[in-house]
């Protein structure tokens, strides 16, 4: 049974709790409000007399690392999830710790996929008390069902480094799978049978954990070159038969869509940016995970193309079409934060400007910049939107956790953000008086492009100043809900109990909205 | 005047002041004696509120840089070397500095030149009281006569990431001089018209220091890849005419020896580490900077294409020599920390197994192990060597302070050590009843190779049977030290005042000796 908590109001108008897991959070104060304040975290400070003088930090078996890194009740344990539905390590972990009798860990992942629906046994027999990082598919369900002790906690993917950078999350474990390594603990993603690219979310693990554990399949002599993770942080390495699934890299949100529907919106939403001068010699762009987005890739190489122009930079997650308009001259650089496909893998292998990079460089808000705000236009998905250009992406309209955040949050401050998303999905309609939760400020969003009209932001004049006479579908955000409500009927609201099961944080480590338990 | 310290004997027996520039330190207890305690130091939190959301940095100048970063009287800053001999930025901030009236400053350079002689104006007015880093020729004569306010305090590579990492030493304002950067303060040191390779000495200062200033002569569009230097870390970003002088990157201490006495010393040398089974395929090496070691490089090449062979890695300091070993396939991997001529700068450039490390994977004791500790043998030079391998890198028998320690400590940690060293220079016996001042403890030093016999460390018992019946010149150090006094005569001992002008650390933050006035 949780503990009942008090909410407050916070700047987004939403009830949030005060405290979450027993400890004091920051309600979200709106964009660029909330201003940080002391030091950043230092980890325990360590000393070579700890290692061994060959440098070799083999260990036998992920069991025996997990003892010798200190397992107990309590701790937080982090792992990532470049694998995405392909990890393996994961499970083993809390297998271990379950067959040790170790209860109420936390497991901090970078995100969760369907791979570890098997989890849910722990979080119902306590060995694992709550999550902080995406529940996804059935973790989600099963939060929403009230079946986890402690409360959910959603990031993005650069609010978990600033959390961890922070001090607000302290990892006593990390485990990172890792595609090639060397016995002193150097990794990366690049070589080996389960190649996956990079290991940069778990850069923040490896930098700020306490203790931190290696696991490969693929163990080369030293160097292990390049090292996107350094050995200096790591205490033990482990061998193992398979680290990952390759192959499992590939997921539904990871995939270019085939559906005529949404090739549509991808193209509109391309012909939008051309229209609104997006499109121009130098510019940059990010295609977010889901298929519509992913598919604007092909629309924008033939723009180029045609114009005769190259992008300086594309943000990846990188797929197939992305590394093709690399290797075709159309793209300077892939700035890479995962790959979403095995050409993306190859192509970060081989290709110079293949640039694999991590939440710090990408989008830690509480930094000194980040590239995510220099992106030009960046296309993303969501579950809902409002009439004031709010944004859901962690809940469906009927209140279910399903999704985590991702980098989201976090690239809703390139410069141009734009939502391409169908007007209703199995007849519901996606545009709200009010998302269900709230997880990015509709300040931040541009453009909503969906079958039947694109609607502008009203902050943004000057979109709308180009797009005036365009012969595209212009319309307003209410026009769009007026028409989805009119085919499909206005929605029943959705029945919440009090009971608060996760909690979503903005960028900057407040929070902006919870998630309650679904009756 | 300076203050009078109380001062301690040491565990090596050397009397240390208990505290330096007014703040406690701990006195050397030994190799692998001293365990740390508490955590890394994190520097302020950042926010990305506080900059520009079009990504760029830029400012007119240098002196406006500084004043945006709050340059006040008493602050540290900080410089890196990569330039060498050839740095020009340095001078200037402490020009600005003198213009604007500020005092009290601490420099705290990776390492300092002849260029940087016209700082000593500003140590004899005030403008810098001291000097954390390395005080080399006429910085250190000066700081020798006692004329620097503060005492100075001498670090190795791996020390002054180990003293920054851990808080020893605050940076307020870190300066960083780029070869190429980006607007958004990402910097590399591969390209532009000043290109020195590398930029591995100021990851620390980007890393922990409050505020960063990028200096460049070579401004390209975001993104500058490599991000040797990454922009989250960098507040402002200033362009400058030039921003040092590549050619005088190579200086007396980086080139290849061509006496026919030092040849001689490197040859035989490089025949020691064949007999004593060192040389096998998948060794590695490394030369530090000194004339004889780097000419190591062209022995084993010798001995490697002879044998059908090839070593793993090669640690530099990179030079033609070890380029040409790379390009030749007789090296697979340069793991280096600067480059020591244009020739090492272009092969960072071209070579993807030329590889850019900093002090952090290297050298930093206070880590999980470093790789200094994984190379099959180091190759050094020394200015005094004494009968219990005691060495000197820092002062000269006549006590002036004439050297800093460079990399020279972390490396000793290597399997085989070996100091090459002439049994006299100037008729001046190098080795010692006890050496002037003790930088590395003999424990860790295994051979001394000088042209008339070579002296193997009896802890080494390992390699005293390896080289049993030799017909290498097998020596006793007492041997060789008589060998030097009937040539030479017994030199006269130094007469010291008993002011404290600088301080040398050990490897993990305690100090092993200090350097006094020379009367």
């Amino acid at each position: 049974m949780k503990k009942q908590v008090n909410t407050i109001i916070n700047a987004a108008g939403r009830a949030v709790p005060t405290e979450v897991n027993g400890k004091p959070v920051i309600p979200y104060k709106g964009v660029g409000q909330h201003r940080p304040e002391g030091n950043k975290y230092g980890p325990p400070i360590s000393t070579c007399i700890d290692f061994p003088d060959d440098g070799s930090k083999l260990i036998a078996t992920l069991k025996e690392a997990l003892i010798a890194a200190g397992l107990k009740d309590g701790m937080t344990i982090s792992t990532h999830h470049h694998f995405r539905n392909g990890d393996v390590i994961a499970n083993q972990i809390f297998d271990i710790a379950a067959e040790l009798g170790i209860k109420n860990l936390v497991w901090f992942p970078s995100a969760s996929f369907d791979c570890h629906t098997p989890l849910i046994k722990y979080l119902e027999d306590g060995t694992i008390h709550h999550i902080e990082g995406s529940m996804n598919g059935q973790l989600g369900r099963v939060t929403s069902a009230g079946k986890m002790q402690g409360v959910g906690v959603l990031r993005s993917h650069g609010g978990r480094y600033q959390a961890v950078q922070d001090g607000e999350v302290k990892i006593d474990i990390a485990v990172i799978a890792a595609p090639t390594a060397d016995s002193f603990g150097n990794a990366n993603g690049l070589d080996g049978p389960a190649a996956c690219g990079l290991l940069g979310f778990a850069l923040a693990d490896a930098q700020y954990a306490s203790k931190v554990i290696v696991v490969t399949d693929h163990l080369v002599p030293f160097p292990c070159w390049p090292w996107q993770i350094q050995g200096n942080y790591v205490d033990h390495v482990v061998q193992v038969e398979q680290v990952g699934i390759p192959e499992k890299i590939v997921s539904g949100t990871t995939q270019v869509t085939k559906s005529p529907d949404r090739l549509f919106l991808a193209g509109l939403t391309a012909k939008f940016c051309e229209e609104a001068g997006i499109i121009r010699d130098g510019f940059s762009f990010q295609a977010g995970s889901g298929g519509t987005a992913l598919s604007i890739g092909i629309y924008f190489a033939e723009m180029l193309k045609a114009k005769g122009m190259k992008s300086r930079f594309a943000r990846g997650g990188s797929n197939a079409y992305l590394v093709k308009m690399l290797e075709d001259g159309l793209v300077e650089y892939i700035l890479d934060g995962q790959t979403f496909d095995l050409e993306g893998v190859r192509s970060m292998r081989e290709n110079p400007t293949h640039v694999d990079t991590s939440p710090f460089t990408s989008y830690n808000y509480h930094s000194k910049g980040n590239f995510a705000q220099l992106v030009d236009v960046v296309i993303l998905g969501a579950t809902e939107v409002d009439v004031h250009f709010n944004a859901n992406v962690v809940t469906h309209s009927d209140g279910v956790l399903l999704h985590g955040i991702g980098g989201w949050q976090n690239c809703l401050f390139a410069k141009c953000t734009i939502l391409p998303i169908p007007l209703f999905r199995d007849r519901i309609p996606v545009i709200r008086e009010e998302v269900t939760t709230l997880c990015g400020p509709g300040e931040l969003i541009d453009v909503i492009v969906t079958e039947r009209g694109i609607a502008i932001n009203p902050l943004r004049k000057d979109l709308l100043d180009k797009l005036k006479g365009s012969s595209l579908p212009i319309r307003t955000i209410r026009e769009l809900k007026d028409e989805a409500e009119k085919i499909c009927g206005i929605p029943a609201a959705v029945q919440f109990e009090e009971e608060i099961v996760a909690v979503v944080k903005w960028v900057d480590g407040t929070v902006i909205d919870c998630v309650r338990k679904v009756r």
